[in-house]
Formats: C-alpha cells, sequence, structure tokens
C-alpha cells in the first residue's frame, strides 16, 4: 500500500509527509490534489468552496450557527438520531434552532416524510443528518428547504463518499473523515461561498470559514498526515470509478446483511423502517437477546470486532463502511447463519 | 521503526491504529499510556489534567480566555513575537486582555525583565509564549504573576519537551504538537483541575475543557493516529533519559549553531539578545543580503531544507527541533563555514 511504501521518503523527497513543512511544496502538492480529486469524485461546482479542518463534526455544530446566523436567528433542525440532537443543542448557544421533526419517541427508527414537514419560513436554515451512524437511519432523497434563503445544510460524516451528492442542493455539507474517506482528525467542510463572511464576532478565528478560505485550509499548521491519507482515499476511490461504482458495492454489501436479518423468521431482527435503513451502519438486535453477549463473543473469536452496539442503544451494530470489502459481509452473514442455526 | 512495524498490525490486534475504535480497549490502552509517560517526563502533579485535542494553538488562544474568564475580566499579555500576538487578539473577543509588554518596537529580539512588568493586579492571568517560533526568543525562566490567582499560563508549543519544565508553577501549559512530540493535529492541554468548570455559556462544546476532562479526551473522536505518534516519541524522550538529557542535546546543538554565527566576523548575524536565544528557533541574516537565496539554493543542494526565514521576517531560520540530530547541526555549520570562505 502506497502509505507503507512512502511512510518516510514522499516520492523522492527525503521527507515524511510528518516532517514537512505545510507551506511548503511538497504538502501545497498534496492538499491541491486531495481537493481536486474531492471535486472530481463530487462533482462539486466552482462556487463551493472545499476546506480540510480539524475538530470533528462537533465542532461544526457550533462554526455552523457562528458563520450562517445571528444570535437571535431562527433555523430548523430534524431529529433523527444523536447525532442530528447533539448539533441542535449546540446551536442553541448561537441562535435560536427549533426541532421541527424529532424520531427520538419511536427511538430513532424513520426519516419524516418531506410534506409534513412544518418549516419555518423565516429559518436561516435546515439542518438534517443524512445518516445516524448509532441508529442506522440514512436519508435517501432530501427535503427541499422552504426558508428564504433555502439553505439545507447537512452532516454527512458517517456516508460522506458512500455514493453521489448532488451538492448544489446544499448550502454546507460537512464530515468527519474517519468513517469513509481517512484516519480521524480530519473534518471536511463544503460551503457555498456567497454564505462566507459573515461571522458573530464571538466566533474563534478557527471557526471562522472566511479565514480558512483566504489561506486554503493552510491558515494554522493542518492535520498533514491525516490529509494526505484522505488523498489516497480519494484516488482510490476515483481509481474504482467514482462514487456510482461505490454505491453499488456498498448497496450489495447492504443487501445481504439485511436479507439474513429479514430472513431469519425473526431470529434477528433490525428495527429500522425498511425504506430508510442506512447503507453503512446496520443495527440489530437477536429475539433472545441473552444470546448478544455470546454472538459477539463467538464472532470475535472469528476476527469479526466492533459488533457490539452503541452503549446508548444496545444489540449489535455492523459498520460496513467503503473500505470493509463484500466478503467481510458475506463472512459476517455465514457466522449468522451458523450462529441461528444452533442456537434457534 | 516502530511506527513502520504496527502500520497494519498493532501489536498482534490485527487492526492498524487508524481502524480503531477510539472507545475499544487496545486505543484506550494507547492514549492512557501516552498520558502516563508524559506525566513522568514532566513530573506533572496529579492535581493538574493532561488532554490531548486538536485545533492547534490558535484553537487554545480562544478557549483559554472562554474557559477561564468572563467576558468583562481583565487579562495581562506579555508578546514576544508573532503567537504572542495573535494569542492576544484572539483573547480580545472573549475578554478584556492587555497587552502589558511589547517586543515590537525592537523586532521581537527580547524578553523584558520581569522587575519592570507592570502587572494588572486584577488580571485573571498573565500569558505568555515560551519560545517564540519565527522571532527565535525563548524564555529562561518565568516571571510571577501577581495577580490574585498567581496565574501563568504559556503556550509552549515550539518548546515543548524540549527542556524540564516546573509545570506547578503554571495554571495552563499549552501546545500543538508539531515541533517536538508528533505529527500536526494533536494539541496538548495541561491544566490545573481546580480552573475547570466555569465556562462562558458561548463557549463551543469543543473548546470546554470540562466536557474533555470528564471524558478523558475521549468527547467524540480523538485524532488516534496522532496520539499514538505522540505516544511513541514520549516513550523514546524517557528511553534517552528523560528531559534533563534532551536539554543538554539540544543545549549542544544551539551552541554549536550560535558559536558559528558569532565567530563569522559579521558574516552571519542572530538579531536575538544573547540571553534569550531560544534552543529550538535560530534566525540569521547575512551580512550581505543578497547572498541569501544563494545560501538557501546551495543548501538545498545539499538536502537541508526549510532554512529560509518566515515570510513575515526573512532571513535564515535553522529549527533545530529534538528530532534534529547533533550530527544535522554539525552539518550545517560545516556548510556555513564553507560558504562564507567562498563568498567573504
Amino acid at each position: 500500500m502506497k502509505a507503507e511504501s512512502e511512510l518516510y521518503n514522499w516520492r523522492g523527497s527525503g521527507m515524511s509527509v510528518m516532517e514537512m513543512s505545510h507551506r511548503g511544496k511538497e504538502f501545497m502538492s498534496i492538499i491541491q490534489k486531495a481537493e481536486s480529486d474531492l471535486r472530481a469524485l463530487l462533482n462539486i461546482p466552482e462556487e463551493y468552496a472545499v476546506l480540510f479542518l480539524q475538530g470533528g463534526a462537533t465542532s461544526q455544530f457550533a462554526a455552523i450557527p457562528l458563520n450562517l446566523c445571528k444570535p437571535d436567528d431562527p433555523v430548523d433542525y430534524v431529529v433523527t438520531g444523536s447525532w442530528g440532537d447533539k448539533a441542535f443543542k449546540e446551536a442553541q448557544k448561537f441562535c435560536k434552532p427549533s426541532v421541527i421533526w424529532s424520531g427520538k419517541s419511536e427511538k430513532y427508527t424513520k426519516i419524516p416524510s418531506f410534506d409534513g414537514l412544518e418549516q419555518n419560513p423565516d429559518a436561516k436554515y435546515l439542518h438534517i443528518c443524512a445518516n445516524e451512524t448509532i441508529h442506522g437511519v440514512e436519508f435517501k432523497d432530501y427535503p427541499t428547504p422552504k426558508n428564504n434563503d433555502r439553505l439545507l445544510i447537512a452532516d454527512m460524516s458517517s456516508n460522506f463518499c458512500s455514493k453521489p451528492v448532488d451538492v448544489s442542493k446544499f448550502g454546507l455539507i460537512y464530515a468527519g473523515a474517519q468513517k469513509n474517506v481517512g484516519p480521524s482528525g480530519v473534518t471536511i467542510v463544503i460551503v457555498r461561498k456567497d454564505l462566507i463572511g459573515n461571522a458573530q464576532e464571538i466566533t474563534p478565528i478557527m471557526f471562522d470559514y472566511k479565514i480558512h478560505v483566504e489561506n486554503n485550509s493552510l491558515y494554522n499548521t493542518p492535520p498533514c498526515y491525516g490529509i494526505y491519507m484522505c488523498g489516497l482515499v480519494f484516488e482510490d476511490l476515483l481509481a474504482q470509478g467514482g462514487l456510482k461504482e461505490v454505491e453499488k458495492k456498498n448497496i450489495k454489501k447492504a443487501q445481504i446483511l439485511y436479507d439474513a436479518i429479514d430472513e431469519s423468521n425473526g431470529f434477528y431482527r433490525c428495527p429500522v423502517e425498511k425504506s430508510v435503513r442506512s447503507l453503512m451502519n446496520v443495527p440489530f438486535t437477536l429475539e433472545k437477546s441473552d444470546l448478544e453477549a455470546e454472538f459477539v463473543k463467538e464472532a470475535a473469536k472469528e476476527k469479526m470486532v466492533q459488533l457490539k452496539g452503541h452503549r446508548s442503544v444496545g444489540g449489535m451494530r455492523a459498520s460496513i463502511y467503503n473500505a470493509m470489502p463484500l466478503a467481510g459481509v458475506e463472512k459476517l452473514v455465514a457466522f449468522m447463519k451458523d450462529f441461528q442455526a444452533r442456537h434457534a
């Protein structure tokens, strides 16, 4: 793999990416290539800036209202899981957000119908979480904002680059890199340039999109190695044929796993409404919940790890991001059938 | 090197550090070991928390006043270079900072005498930048704060872990990791625990020390690979015999370079007052400034790169952080003498 062969010596420079000056020509070429490859992958229009930042999606929960709102501005949040809820709560510090729909009472197993959304016409933006990592619900299409600015904003942390997206439908898209496109410590923001430049006075300079756009994400030292790794992933996704091809693989992987659950006569259960099941995160429970610990233990023996559901919801969760091969999912499905045969 | 042998498979786990769940037992052991090794290195007292964060020192310029001040609180800044100046300017958003001393009129070549500092007795803290990367001035001792809380705060980004520090003299120490202890993308904060828990309401959750202390730096996904690399560096510094030994090496490296400058009969010049010259960053100019471009060009041919001074000050700057071996400095000195012989 390229990261291994280049660990000490990036393309004959004699330097590891970890040693480079972030203003040197070597790293400049790395970040520029990463941006242009990402633009090609997502077909990002010219009027959008692409930023490589730090601090995770959690930092964006604050940066978005700080950059796009005044303190008294109303904004709308659709809350389909824990991440959307966190985004809403953080926005309360910086503007006047409303939850216009919440899936909480149904344990975050649904996406609302767009017709039924009571949007505030004065809202500065409408915020969604495109895929809820913990609950496994994913938007398959996107609501049209009815606010004046027609601004739709999406947290795509856990399904970024897993399928094509029409960027022009959004005012801003953001994503922590660590699920599909790189190591943790890099946060990608794609923002329409005309929205930039009106940050609140209390905006920390590191949260001010204008600063980062003007400095091409190099206002201070960026997470160089992480950006380099993201660049390698973008190259690989392009080499696979782009996001349409990536999506095909992800659909196939998810299909065989959901089929295994649905065809288990109730031995396994996925609580999420079928039409909005995530291609990335597949939560499921066992009918006999006392077998769940045994399931995790036996799976670990077969080298299938990190299958336990998030501590807030329990059960099991298989995260099948881009990097998970079909064979990995097939192995899990085979194990599930075998486990069922032995314990049914 | 360990990072190479463990790139794909961390100690038999079958996982790269880049693939681990940040809440799994493997990464937990990595971050805990990194913290305990850093505590051993700097002899950090129990009443201090150690945090591994993101966003660089620039994020801390905001986080410090947001966590330690109310909006009307006065605070004191000693400005010995560009970084101290940036810290002061960012604090203006969140409290009432004063510059009680500035080296700007003398082009940032000095550290003030501590007796002459007119500290505000009502200031919440006194802020210094322990080593100014661009200008090459370094505090050799620290002023005693006269404010009520006796709080001294230091940005140690560019000399962190280059020598022993009496942590108990400080309320808070912060440092971007990328100079001496790891790759860019990790920021270390050492903060006295009793100072935590009074953040302003407008503090983004990612800037709230209380959240990070309560979650052992795992509130959201941390920069796992960077923290792992910092841990490897801490292990290495301990194996070298600790920071007293590291300091000895750094003194020797700096000595031969400053000697070469001072003994060049004015061919090379270091503008910084001798008593406060940095062990890490050695700025120098050539008497014949039109030779500087040639100097950089010839040095690059000898594989000595990144010698050009910061665009804001010009001239040359040799950064001789922990990772630079004595032989590297000796090679530079030999080149300087040869260059002088050919061009004097």
